[in-house]
């Protein structure tokens, strides 16, 4: 089942706020400088799921009928996470992501860190419009945390020696983080109590996590024409997600493994075999258990929340994740 | 005369509080990921002329005796100029500033574009810490701007149809629109009166003008062992500035100079004879009218604010940048 379509289905009953969000992505970025201009509307333009604003949005939905007030929050969100895909074009030397080519790709390094910063800077000015400094320190904190994570997964490319707790700290850092946000944003602009503000922030931290572990998982087995890529995309860079973890523990041949994890040239070239062997160590069902167990804690968080149909939804992709078929 | 050593003489009235602020731009790049930490406070260690701080610190001694509230200000708006420091770095491929290593060299690009995030993540978190609405703003769009700024420099490299104007709204980003921030956050948080923080601002702006000005003429005349790297590193880089502007416009031979600035490699082997042609037209002598007519301009905004010892510091600066001899 592809990621990509079936989500959209979830989000149904924001899909009016969902397509107000999209036309102010591509308004919002709103400068007479052509290249400026071009290099950022073109990330936009080539979609994404817009998890994050559906997360805001469906979050706000508890409190407040009109969802108006969290509309330019959702905008803020999905241009937070598309400054940092740009940047991670520049870094990655990636040439295409989901089938169009990088803003890299097309413009240049140069171009790619500034339109990336300038992303950055628009969604900075879009919740400064809050006038709320909770918000705001809450951009500040999730910002730094996020960098760190992406520096983390630099610094953890090739080390075999690193353990569970070393991968969940990145993906925290990586995707949970911003999922979480976007749930916290959406009930605090919409006066949540609280403590369901808590909830609900715990509730895409615990979904950010587990739809990473997923998405982890898809780079060894997913079908290549769904997931837009050809697998083994991490293990050729180097990047050792819960499975190949597992597998570096677990796995028949261990030391082949280490030895092969560790070196970029048999990283890219040996990247089929590795699949193989995490895939026989196991590793997969391993990571998919973990993921499940950080599905059942969001659905516990979906509990202390009050009944509407937003809470229907969230609980449907919280099994839509855990129903993923591997 | 070294703009580095002879600046520091006009802030002894500051100089307790530029040296907290030294101490803090160490203390808070404050992670447990050694490179991040690293990386980061390589950069502070590399020393600088701390010229916002020292702006913001100035302006705010206007109004309070005080400067404790100014001093995290000062290191957030430093904290912002060094991101954009390490992401030019990047992308320069510069392997040395202020006689060091950059960032980039030591650590690799991917390094760099985080660390760049993570220091201006944590200045967004110290104003953040401000709780006030309007502070942010400003950074929100000054950030923007800035963006925009680098973004018009890359695409006037070796642009030989540019106008005076296009050179003046790129410096105005690239420094004008940072130094006045620094003075209108100073003015701003020390509660200033709103047309004196106005004109504080506006100060800093003309000043920051005449300021890049002075060091774009720098680069074509400079002692190279005061200016701490070879001249004609704009050239180089296709970077035209103001007096080859001139030259392009009035020198003698303009078809040749055409020829050469829009060929990245003409510029690059023909970098001393760009400049010779560029001081003989002439094009020195007007930029540094240019310069001075903006000093004038920040000469006048002093004229509209209080007595105050800050008030001759600040009239000081602009007399040593008028002052410089070309």
């Amino acid at each position: 089942m592809s990621p990509v379509a079936s989500s959209f289905d979830f989000f149904k009953d924001i899909q009016e706020e969902l397509q107000i969000v999209e036309a102010e992505l591509t308004r919002t970025i709103d400068t007479d400088l052509e290249v400026l201009q071009e290099s950022s509307t073109h990330l936009i333009r080539a979609g994404g799921k817009r998890l994050r604003p559906a997360f805001a949005l469906l979050s706000g939905s508890f409190y407040a009928s009109m969802l108006s007030t969290v509309i330019p929050m959702a905008v803020a969100l999905e241009l937070v996470h598309m400054a940092t895909l740009v940047h991670d074009d520049v870094i990655d030397n990636s040439t295409t992501r989901r089938g169009r080519e990088t803003v890299k790709a097309r413009w240049g390094n140069r171009i790619s860190v500034y339109a990336g910063n300038y992303i950055f800077a628009r969604s900075l000015d879009i919740i400064a419009g809050y006038r709320r400094t909770d918000v705001v320190n809450i951009l500040a904190d999730a910002s730094m945390k996020i960098c760190e994570g992406e520096i983390i997964q630099l610094a953890s490319c090739y080390d075999t020696d690193q353990g569970l707790k070393d991968y969940l700290r990145r993906i925290e850092r990586k995707t949970a983080l911003l999922m979480s946000m976007s749930c916290h944003m959406g009930a605090l602009i919409s006066n949540a109590p609280p403590e369901q503000v808590k909830a609900l922030s715990r509730f895409g931290y615990y979904l950010g996590m587990a739809f990473q572990i997923t998405d982890d998982i898809l780079d060894y087995v997913a079908d290549e024409e769904v997931l837009g890529k050809p697998i083994g995309s991490d293990i050729r860079q180097g990047i050792i997600t819960l499975p190949a973890l597992y597998a570096l523990h677990y796995g028949a041949d261990r030391e082949k493994l280490v030895a092969w994890l560790s070196s970029p040239e048999a990283c890219q070239e040996r990247a089929l075999q590795i699949i193989d062997m995490v895939i026989e160590s196991g590793g997969i069902d391993y990571a998919y258990t973990i993921a499940c167990s950080y599905v059942d804690k969001a659905r516990a968080k979906l509990v202390q929340l009050p009944d509407a149909s937003a809470k229907r939804t969230l609980g449907e992709i919280a099994d839509f994740i855990a129903d993923r078929n591997f």
